[in-house]
């Protein structure tokens, strides 16, 4: 699904690869159509400034340079690629893209999950508790989040096994079930890079927002609904979820975004100061107009809206620091499930078919959850800087493998 | 309230230290007595074949290193401290405990909070749902746990700033309120430090339990009861506890512990086979007989019992790990509040107050909740190896500063 037209000049994201034929060399790549410049290569030949960043195995030296520098390496990047003297020394430097192996691209901190889309927490709450109200009444006065497990949050073309767990029992007071999940499924997100540290203690207000948070990523918070389902109440999803988390090897910059901006929906409770972002908040437009396409299989299955969520990037930044919590080079929070207000907008198989009771209708037959085998790509893009140019996300992909036997007790 | 006799040589647990003359210096120790040994510099005096472990700025090296290396170096360490052939060598590297200033012993990776004490979650019940079953229907079929935010657990002695957040509106429909937690609280807690990793897909049973934890250590997991009760349904605890969590500087190895196993309480459920720890099941005694002592101002206001705890440490091992959740160095995961079945057993203020209906008294006053300058202090001891011997873990200890002004938006 790769479209390297996605991938130009405006758009420059960041990742980490190796090439086949040294698996252990770990080097920066910039994405650029259909091919990955070795970044730390063309720092060293072409005497940049930055080359010591940029010769890094990973990330997190970037990250952490903070924003004057990420602009300045921006920049700099963009001219090896665009500026004919610089042609000879970059074009040797270009990998073909599907020569690369991809890497997870920084050190994860902490990872948070984000619940912000109100057409996805209205359909779970629908379908699990059709009798009360389908929101939480906290839901439209603080963006919920939950921490997550940062430790298995792993690259795009990782496999998935499938989970093994406990189930609700089938009746109260009977034993639970034991056995691979019955209802894995996906979580379509967008997940936010903070590469600017905060201290303890120092909340990051939502005009910080620019300055902490490095990029973007897509996201595919792997959920198995049956062993979430028994587990979280009253502390929250754990192992429904932590069994992995797939995120995508490029890191799209924040300001290839800047023509993606959007103002999110109108605030339905007026919000308290730390979270206002209305028109005389002095707040820019928080929302990022992202078109999400989700594949089962290479079929397209559900094109979820970012543009539709409730909750902003910038009210989740400043959400999960108000109490004071730190920030560290790596952290990662993801939005939660994108969905929209049409049935073919929803970003989880959950909500697609109403909980398992309406099958999706695929060329190989239905599915309702996922089955051994099966293939989930997210993809996104976004309108560019430039009347009819598109941004894109990179993909995320992830196979689901059959449960592996149970440990020896 | 140091006692150095609870840190013989039965003991010996690692630490990270600095002293003022060097601040930038980070060593590390064993605490031995009243006085610190320095053991990187002792390895490379004495020509340690582990001498490349102990001269690293932190435990992190010598925690991947694996269980044969751990016993190899504690031998080592105990010989250092004891045959008097060594002692020449040793005496100039014996820093007073008081002289040094302490670190977070390792780099946290994932932080995991289990609720593993049956009279802590009956309690809350309690005081919060007097109406219904205090324990959840899940409770006694598997550890409940969630992720908490590695990067807020700090060392002990760092002041713990008040949290500002929302609070629960005080009628259905009107805003919340907001500002600083008039509801904070301590969480005396054990925590358990994961040395050797497990890969991606392969969980860890019981009975590896002592390969892959290192040790043990105090934990007080401080909690905003007022941010916390409006903000965790449906997805658990965030803000309410994300701002401090506060560790024991002194990792107490598993081994010393050996004097302490006992079995944990009968089971009134059976267990799925990764859980079970009857006494067919093949699995060592999995409780342990640590005494905890909570100090508020100086005053003793509880002494929970961790042989209570109704699920083990090997318990929560293998259930965060079923779903083929990986482990990696420096993973931490903790009980959950100690509570013991006597009301002067319980290890936190919401259970001690009864919800701050019933303040308890102190020779400055009465409390419910903490008051800004607060010192609470945590200790522990164990029986130790021989009869009569007893083992400590390290102090916690934690001052309330005040709320910080909110940020500008």
């Amino acid at each position: 699904m790769s479209d390297g037209s996605l991938f130009g000049v405006d758009n420059l994201p960041y990742g980490v690869f190796s090439t086949p034929d040294d698996p252990a060399g770990r080097r920066l790549g910039v994405r650029y159509l259909d091919r990955v410049l070795d970044i730390g290569a063309a720092a060293v030949e072409l005497d940049s400034p930055h080359a010591a960043l940029l010769t890094a195995p990973g990330l997190d030296p970037l990250l952490a340079a903070g924003r004057p520098v990420w602009r300045a390496v921006r920049a700099e990047v963009r001219s090896w690629l665009t500026d004919p003297a610089h042609r000879a020394v970059t074009e040797p430097l270009l990998v073909p893209l599907d020569a690369t192996v991809p890497h997870l691209p920084f050190t994860v901190a902490d990872y948070v999950d984000f619940y912000a889309s109100e057409h996805h927490a209205t359909t779970v709450g629908r379908v699990f508790r059709p009798d009360t109200p389908p929101l939480p009444p906290n839901w439209k006065h603080l963006p919920i989040g939950y921490h997550g497990r940062a430790g298995t949050v792993v690259v795009s073309g990782t496999p998935v096994v499938r989970p093994r767990g406990q189930r609700r029992p089938s009746a109260p007071g009977e034993a639970p079930g034991f056995g691979p999940s019955r209802r894995l499924d996906i979580e379509a997100e967008v997940a936010f890079v903070v590469g600017t540290p905060s201290p303890l203690g120092r909340p990051v207000p939502q005009g910080a927002f620019a300055d902490h948070v490095f990029g973007v990523c897509l996201l595919n918070d792997w959920s198995a609904r049956d062993i979430q389902a028994w587990e979280y109440v009253p502390l929250g999803p754990f192992l429904g979820k932590s069994f992995a988390t797939s995120l995508s090897p490029w890191v799209t910059p924040l300001d290839a975004l800047a023509g993606a901006r959007v103002a999110p929906p109108p605030r339905d409770e007026p919000l308290l100061p730390y979270l206002d972002d209305g028109p005389d908040s002095g707040i820019p437009a928080g929302g990022l107009d992202l078109r999400i396409e989700v594949r089962l299989n290479g079929h397209l299955i559900a094109e979820p809206p970012f543009a539709a969520m409730y909750w902003t990037a910038a009210q989740q930044l400043a959400h999960l620091t108000v109490n004071g919590a730190a920030l560290r080079t790596g952290d990662l929070y993801a939005s939660g499930t994108v969905s929209g207000p049409e049935a073919r907008q929803r970003g989880s198989l959950l909500e697609l078919t109403w909980g398992g009771r309406d099958p999706i209708q695929l060329p190989d037959g239905t599915r309702t959850f996922l089955q051994d085998g099966d293939e989930v790509e997210l993809t996104a893009w976004a309108p560019g800087p430039e009347p009819g140019t598109r941004v894109g996300l990179g993909e995320v992909i992830g196979t689901i493998a059959p449960a592996a036997p149970p440990a020896a007790p």
